[in-house]
């Protein structure tokens, strides 16, 4: 039996990419509290919490990897009768690593560098580490702890060979991207290889928001058969803290997981919250139409930040019905929020009449939408560029992905919350959000959506239906399936080709978009790139 | 002595991405035309030419892959009587390659993979591909070839390995992305490892534009001292061939290279020229300001589409000097452009009126010269929208690095061609321009560079002169220097911390702007891959 007794905090804690001597500060912090209020013999941390992550092309500056390498030594003499793990990017002989370091009273008791570096989806790490090639285990307070990063413990081979090196208990460092359902997988996945593996695992998971990314925490501990018996909220800063006796760890705190739509609710909620808050800005403004994607995005920006820091701007124009002013104005006034009505049309008049001699003779098409969308934009910029308030874009992921939005137009804007979100699962957020306190008018949820840019138009003039848009694009975008298959599994040639066609011819639009939050397996950004200029067509003529 | 013998043609052709059944054609049709016009006894092709280069994600998509790898046979099957060498994403095993084939008389002769994949820079091949780690040397004509691709040959080591294989001569197929100065450096290197290892090479280069990327083509074949007696035409299409002898090359025709400043205006002119095309635009519009970059962007349009494709929009606000408007009109005329003016005035006034409420007690400040920005973005867009022609943006790399620019303003359009020129770069070009004919004049290159979004305000008021700016950010943003390596250079304390101020924060610009022809070593986009939300501060206050 083994006799590796001990006290581990797992540090879930929210970091800055890029500020190393704050992330150094806070690193001290939470050790001298888990030291001395949850009298924990080793501290966990996440993966390269030293830079943050991901940190990008940060890492190949020579000043910025100088820092965090200098960093561990400082820490290492800043905290005494503590072990503290730690991720920072290692430089050795000129090779960058992506490294975790053991620091007890002063010295490095042991350092190991990540061997499963992921290259796929949103993660580059091969453009910036060298893989290591080493086990590492080490010994403290009469046992042996085998370390390992991320991706390592995906791998089954990587927690066999701690195993065969004579480790009793794992140690990983994390920083594990949400999506929705991920962390569901993460649980299932791990616990069967450290089962299989017969031997109990830490698992220490970042948490917050980064640009696209969020990470949910949902840091836990299971034990040698594969079961969790700790685990920490999700979405949320915690030091918790789990005791080993001979090696088996004492059932903990187990938070439950949210459902799915809960949990996307969350990740969206804490995406706005921290873009605001690590980008300095004042506050939120968002345009509200009436429609059902401004009237969730408001709710989000007001759970997220508060109703005294968002600003609400209705800017109706000649098409805009009565109803969509009337539930816009409920909307605000139910969340509290303040709000500006600015009609369009002096705008929409002025560009008409000083385009009125290039456009003689043209017809009306949706050169004359974009104009109205634009106007918008240009007022929604001006308030945020005034306030210092970050314009929240409203659009949803079907719009996205079809190209349905204006360049410059409704696509103005720092952030793009909902950005990931399909359109059916934005009826479910707002159902779900209403469950918790009623704030969405029920016939933004029941009238047919429209951009209100022409009379009378609603979407599904221009699109399928959004139940069938959606599914066709989950096939499509997330998933690569070919034509041909879509059409196999039920969906009308007709539907498949109008949006096969319209997401292959709207990569353009995407790229300029804001960056929004990613809640998908495949988000838009740096988890599909595709071409712009391109002669692929997904489904031939 | 070797008794290799064969005529080798060399095909340096414009691809599209993505577009499997017309690449085909295109090869099927250029080796015939070697095999007929040219007595060529084999036709080499460049890296992955079946697919286009890059074809980013693309490379998931299962249909997109099966088509790539069906249409080797049919390939074969078409062309007797001359062996091709081609460029394909081979999948075997589940795995993805990287890989070039030997097709002669119907038969796959030999197939390498590359073993060399790039992940850094513009590149990100361990994304998608496994690499090989075979030598690949076959029989032909009487001698023994190797086969390598691109970054390979890049590399002493896979050299020397064919070498040993009992290779006599290194065919390369390449897909080299164009920067200033690249080509001298890619034949300096390669021609040098061919020197030491004592062995012939064929280097085949693709040529064409693709969204930031240029291909120079530049193929060129060297003998066994690494001294070039052939070289085809930078940045145009060309099926050039070269006999060997007894393994020795025969002198060929050898184009001498352009000088840097003119290699960049080429690079520009197929870059504008080959995304009209390719994405299927009408033509060209842009806002012609009176000042250096838009003068610049119009003669490279010309250029790049003649005079009958482009349209220029003067936009004069009060602010709007004279000798603005007389020079633009003059450019225009000079290029025998087309040209409406549409002062700006009614918008800006609805705009202002329509935000007196919302501004009421509020400073003027950046905000009123956005909005006077923007609505010239309004304008050319619905000029853009209306005719189906592509909007060119004018901004420059020194712009973007410090975010002297007005998102969806004047960085408003579809393609920015000199987004990756620093501003003394397009001073250079614009000379240069000149000195083929005088269109733009000698007033715009003098003048100081002003924004004319308020009164008598010139770009100085703000940054750093542009010889200085230029010289910081090629330091900071190109070589990641850091801030003391930058002041210990000589320049001023003041003049970088404002420098690397305005890059560090407005990367969340950068991240919207539009697509733009990379021509240096870094250009923002691929190249550069920074986080918007960032704790990182070149330089500390």
């Amino acid at each position: 039996m083994s006799s590796l007794s001990l006290k581990i905090a797992l540090a879930q804690i929210n970091f800055l990419v890029g500020n190393v001597s704050a992330n150094v500060d806070n690193i001290i912090k939470a050790a001298i509290t888990a030291r001395d209020d949850l009298a924990a013999d080793m501290i966990v941390f996440p993966e390269l919490i030293v830079t943050g992550y991901p940190a990008e092309d940060l890492l190949f500056r020579a000043d910025f990897i100088e820092e965090a390498n200098n960093a561990i030594q400082y820490i290492a003499e800043s905290v005494n009768d503590i072990a503290l793990v730690l991720g920072f990017p290692e430089l050795s002989d000129d090779k960058l690593y992506n490294s975790a370091v053991v620091l007890h009273q002063g010295v490095t008791l042991a350092c190991y560098r990540k061997r499963a570096l992921p290259n796929y989806g949103v993660f580059d790490e091969r453009r910036y580490f060298t893989a290591g090639n080493q086990v590492c285990v080490f010994e403290f307070n009469g046992g042996f702890i085998g370390l390992t990063i991320c991706e390592d413990v995906w791998q089954k081979g990587i927690i066999d060979a701690n195993k065969q090196a004579g480790a009793e208990l794992l140690l990983t460092l994390n920083a594990s991207p949400f999506n929705s359902g991920k962390i569901n997988q993460r649980e299932a996945v791990i616990c069967s290889q450290v089962k299989a593996a017969q031997i109990p695992i830490v698992y220490v998971n970042q948490v917050g928001g980064q640009d696209e990314l969020i990470f949910d925490g949902a840091s836990f501990v299971a034990n040698s058969q594969g079961e969790i018996i700790y685990r920490a909220e999700e979405f949320k800063e915690h030091i918790g803290r789990v005791e080993f006796i001979n090696n088996k760890p004492i059932i903990g705190e187990c938070v439950p997981l949210y459902d799915n739509i809960a949990s996307v609710y969350q990740a969206l909620v804490l995406g706005i919250k921290d873009y605001v808050r690590k980008n300095g800005f004042g506050g939120a403004i968002l345009g509200l139409s009436g429609g059902i994607d401004s009237a969730l995005v408001l709710a989000l920006a007001v759970d997220a930040l508060g109703s005294d820091k968002v600003e609400a701007v209705l800017m109706p124009s000649r098409y805009t019905q009565d109803m969509s002013n009337e539930d816009a104005i409920l909307e605000a006034e139910k969340l509290d929020v303040k709000y500006h009505i600015i009609p369009i049309e002096p705008a929409v008049n002025a560009f008409t009449g000083m385009l009125a001699e290039v456009f003689a003779g043209t017809k009306k098409d949706t050169t004359e939408e974009n104009i109205q969308a634009r106007c918008r934009g240009v007022i929604l910029m001006a308030m945020s560029n005034k306030q210092g308030k970050l314009l929240l874009t409203t659009g949803n992921k079907s719009e996205m992905s079809v190209g349905y939005a204006t360049l410059y137009g409704d696509m103005a804007g720092g952030f793009a919350p909902i950005k990931d979100v399909p359109k059916m699962l934005v009826y479910q957020l707002a159902h779900y959000r209403n469950t918790l306190s009623q704030v969405i008018p029920e016939r933004v949820i029941t009238r047919p959506p429209s951009a209100e840019l022409a009379p009378d138009q609603v979407d599904e003039d221009s699109l399928p239906p959004y139940e069938i848009l959606d599914a066709i694009l989950e096939r499509y975008v997330e998933k690569d399936q070919s034509a041909d298959d879509i059409i196999a599994a039920g969906f009308s040639r007709e539907h498949v080709a109008r949006a096969i066609n319209l997401v292959d011819k709207n990569e353009y639009k995407r790229r300029q978009s804001p960056p929004g939050i990613r809640i998908t397996s495949r988000a838009f950004g740096r988890d599909r790139r595709y071409p712009i200029t391109s002669g692929y067509k997904g489904i031939k003529d």
